[in-house]
């Protein structure tokens, strides 16, 4: 079967190669992969960024979706012919994150991830496809989706009548607001580009603010919440974001963080106790946390942004589409 | 001005009467109320039944709206001509239920209640009228609204993806339909009329099940959720329909006791340890949830469903309508 | 290797037989029993009123612990040496209760229990024994401890300065207890012999009362708190119980629902409401909980109050005594 | 009567004046202020680098105990002789901190504190002093004591079994020790001053760290839990200290910040995210908290640990003492 490997870091390090096609363990199940998605840590990754300890050859990316191909004797959760995703952390099965849950997740130097054709997954590291959704739009759930959902509703708890601030178009935010239009509140969206600001609006934002154009935003997000500021932050940004996205959170609210993207001066942890804020490091989520968001997704008819589907041989082109990062939503391989 | 008082318990007791105009307190603000609603706490409180021990006179009813018409000099909060409800429990401000905040609620033998021209109200016992209703839709929320978001968004979290059961088309079960959709998840409603079971289903109801042609509605709500059951049960039936509530609920599952409607024998517990179940008694709810309501109903655009809106005169004709059950949502009196 | 089986149900149909010792599948661990405790569940299950569907012969009992003899190739979490106790519910790790966690008991009927020299489990279903402990103590805690820990510490929160309503001096209620001091808790403590309240004060309780002695209890416990109730009910009572425990539990208090010991008329909804009280059915616990709980009480020292520890081939005698009900704390069989 | 008042911003700024005596309102009453004590804020007020805008001149000082001398009309929560402590923040009584909380605090610009011999407070804003305790030792507490019970019972739901990380020896983190014990938690205590740490471990402190011997000590605590780091930091330290705390702490856990203490770089968010770690800015706490903490200090006989206690008129000396660093717990002003 084919696979892409890195055998040592660097984008264009990334090469296909024939491996021997997994047979599955008694719990196992064997899953044809029909289409991947990508996000920044598998770009962070490649480039020997995000693990540099990682042991190579590696596969990488962590999100896919496929078709069970085979199952071990011992399997009771899956027929052949399931349609099938796995999870970003193949150890964080229910409840909250802990050590014992760390070094499992797909693509990231704990386990291959889904850059190839077949691969075998224990029984208990796999969540059904939302129903109606395509292996395309399946493939992008694993870790943006989860994340954002882990962030806005298990650690948010968010309600209708609340504000959501979300930064920037990347495939988390736009789930994001996705997720928080599903449950009645409010959301202000940034970006620097207009255009996407167009698509956030058309995907239910209330409010756009041109990061460009405004640099004060985190002043015009207050103006936009009586003065008082937003209930939750989805943070993406990183180093860079944060001082001003605490500055844009009201008395009492709710920051989760999650991003990488962007450099900058640390978090000063005055403003965070004078206005009682909580700030929740998120690391993708559990398997409950998909099969909920799963049943969100069904039932609310929610459709994933994909931004553009590159074919399983173009991954560098793809990689190198995210790196340029006008893209809005997911970037998908279709295998 | 004109107040209705009763001076003996029975429906057929409540008299008009004119008392003297209230004068507010230096922290008071007097209300001219616009409306009214009722609750089936007025119909029992009237009939003695609610509270056989409560001071006569007094004035009942609960749930009002009005104009501020005159502030005390040390008063913050309000401004003449502020349009606002009274809340339901005058004592409970923020934070769980406790001790400390029984004995201040409205119209139920604790303080007087809203039928009547002018009352004065502490300052903090006032919430503003979500924007965009009127009196008539303002005045059906102190009571049943705030319950219903008690129930699901403060005790339930609900979220999409998961399953609420409501009985009947009483204001709370109404409320928390609207509720339940606004924050994306599945209702399963039940009622005797499969009238109000077709405006169960205007209003985004995804099953409906009439319980006299099918009095065994517990196995059939089971069978509408792949034989687990739902999330979250709204049950004001009491316990004459309390077992078939526990039976219909999945494990883990929570169920918001609100309901004195009917009699039947009590709850067994072995079901609530067998299948890990969360019964919370929700009685009304504090000013701060009805601040965050107030915020999801003016942001979302609900507007409260009202059955028929009688003249303050009339209010005999209106508790009678009421015990005849045929209402479909709030009855309201308009002053 | 020897096993006590119940071909029928029915306490003297409890039969030593010769079966064949388990071979461990590849993430399997065999454990040689050393030790195993009595629930009054056992006595229900043998005597077919727990669960009368039960596919006989069948192994009873939950509780044990041992050592671990052998391990299968894929077993990471255990080496042969470890002394160790199987979970409860060897489907619920982590996370809350739910239905996929059902239908995986020790000794209920869903799968065979520990009264048998040699048993296999899943790698992932054995906790390990707290330090310190005997092999006779830690077979007391799978079920009695882990229900008190999961109801007052994980639904409970219960903290210093709260007060803790127990009953009767069986397990659960002398682990619970026990946990309740280790938080700094005001602990009421009933049973209807002096004896046991004398050493419920040995083990810290504050008050005890002989409900036998004083019928109307609930009315002691609240004059003990000022008027105000408890803020956490142990209810191991039932339906017999629950309503006396509804009057002894504060507004906005917490009543963990175990008992299924005594009869009586069901629980009237009413005061749940007007109190705003939450009851919690609580059916054992996770992994995790057991876990937790292994900390604090290697951390804490404390030591399970054992009743009378009686051999293995007297098991008739160890059930017969539980059924007498004479007994404080765990009975305990030595293997 | 007589208090301090600062007209212009510096140590040595603070005069004694002669103040008119106040009358309370309607719902007030005045308090004879028998006992204060000392934060790092006060001392950060004093300098102007607390809160440079502040309206002068001002009263400082937050914490105080003393006795109702006077009580208005309205008065119902309070009579003369009554011991109470007001609390730090005059407008948070119950529930989350929200911006409709802010500005109400005492001794800090928002209103005058309590380095005087009267003053009136609203009935609201007051708690009962703890029995047993005198007014120096409960002059200790609406500050410091409140953090710790939030950041560690609130917040941080503490339990048996948990490892607590405390930094310094000031008066929020032997608090934070004691509560820590008082729930049954291991406590990892630090300090530069090896007698200090002595001191620490008479009041239960399991392990000690000189972080001036040992200024990897981050490292130091990881050791001591195996590895894992702990569950809880009661972090003090502030930007000096808070990457060590981030590295200390386990995954999954929980810092509360409260320091504002050192300088140092900001906090890098990566490890917030990969660790899933939650902080949670404590800014002292509701009255609500109060109160459950003076039920917990009444209950476990808990006794505030005193530094020293300096007269009044000593004012300028204490303050000195506290900048010194040199202090074990409170320093109070005895009236």
């Amino acid at each position: 079967m084919k696979a892409f490997e890195l055998a040592q870091f660097g984008l264009d390090q990334l090469k296909l190669v024939e491996r021997e096609p997994p047979r599955p363990g008694p719990r196992e199940v064997v899953v044809k992969l029909r289409a991947a998605s990508l996000n920044y840590r598998d770009l962070m990754f490649c480039r020997g960024v995000y693990n540099p300890k990682a042991k190579l050859p590696a596969v990488p990316l962590s999100d896919g979706a496929g078709e069970v191909v085979e199952a071990g004797p011992e399997v009771t959760r899956w027929k052949v012919g399931n349609r099938v995703c796995p999870i970003f952390n193949q150890g964080w099965i229910d409840g909250g994150y802990s050590a014992d849950k760390a070094g499992a997740t797909l693509g990231g130097g704990d386990l291959d991830g889904v850059l190839r054709e077949l691969a075998a997954f224990d029984e208990q590291g796999l969540v059904a496809v939302p129903d109606r959704l395509s292996y395309e739009e399946a493939a992008t759930l694993p870790c943006a989706a989860v994340t954002a959902w882990h962030a806005l509703i298990v650690s948010g708890r968010v309600h209708a009548g609340q504000t959501v601030l979300t930064l920037g178009a990347g495939g988390v935010s736009v789930f994001a607001l996705q997720f928080a239009k599903l449950h009645g509140a409010r959301v202000i969206a940034t970006s620097s580009s207009d255009e996407k600001l167009a698509r956030m609006r058309q995907l239910g934002a209330d409010e756009t603010l041109n990061y460009r154009a405004c640099p004060d935003w985190e002043r015009e997000v207050r103006r936009l919440t009586d003065g008082r500021g937003v209930e939750h932050v989805v943070e993406v940004g990183g180093a860079g974001t944060l001082a001003k996205s605490v500055a844009a959170t009201s008395a009492g609210g709710h920051i989760a963080v999650i991003g990488v993207l962007s450099q900058g001066p640390g978090l000063d942890p005055i403003p965070l106790l004078m206005k009682g804020l909580r700030l929740q490091g998120i690391f993708v989520g559990s398997r409950r946390m998909f099969e909920d968001m799963r049943s969100a997704i069904s039932q609310g008819g929610l459709r994933p942004a994909i931004d553009q589907i590159f074919p399983f041989m173009d991954i560098q082109a793809a990689l190198r589409h995210m790196e340029r990062g006008s893209h809005f939503g997911k970037i998908v391989i279709g295998f």
